[in-house]
């Protein structure tokens, strides 16, 4: 089978929470204490039938307002560091923005998942949830 | 901006590897001693400008030829843990194939990353790679 190109992929969700500011949002899910609630479509109400209050999951987000052309930036902004090739980055900025987070979850009802540790902004597109390794 | 939907990627690459048969893969990254070869496409050439041999790198394939109408599964193919929602999981199986993994970079070349670690196919599109967190 030959690589599809563009490859499509279909939002499953999206993140609702209180950051709508991409200078006051978390670097990294790792220091973020914010909390937010993660809708899940109703096409993919059996998907997430298994996820419990407690676990660690693996958020994938699409930053769909992230620009995609850009392939060296310099990280956290910091220019002693020298323009670096994104793909050595986790920054927004790449050419398919899909974002790696780890987040807790706090409770789960039909189509919700209520979550603590949230690095992106109110409004961004789910594509996929994982167990954390 | 309301959320594009389908969602669009691009492949930047290709991982080439000795694995041809899914039942012969590794279940994990973290259980692979297998070498193979990432092609990265002329267009992304500077984004991978800053990737060293030594590095530990995130590596996110596209598994186009996985199901993706399946929703429950299950896991590792043990029935005795009951069908079990695929966002509970990593199965391949799931509504947007995205995998992340993690391999260790052995060598760079113009275009390739030589890595170890490998638990995807010959031929698997790859559309992301970002540091380790």
């Amino acid at each position: 089978m030959s690589i599809p190109s563009p490859i499509k992929i279909t939002p499953v969700g999206v993140l609702h929470c209180e950051l709508h500011d991409r200078f006051n949002t978390p670097r990294n899910y790792d220091i973020s204490e914010i909390t937010g609630t993660i809708e899940i479509f109703p096409d993919f109400a059996e998907a997430m039938a298994d996820i419990r209050p407690g676990q660690k999951i693996m958020v994938l987000y699409f930053f769909h307002q992230a620009d995609r052309d850009i392939q060296k930036v310099y990280p956290r902004g910091d220019r002693s560091r020298g323009l670096t090739g994104v793909f050595s980055t986790r920054s927004p900025m790449r050419p398919n923005p899909i974002a790696v987070s780890e987040v807790e979850v706090l409770a789960v009802e039909a189509g919700q998942i209520e979550v603590k540790g949230v690095d992106a902004l109110d409004g961004t597109p789910v594509v996929d949830i994982k167990k954390v390794v």
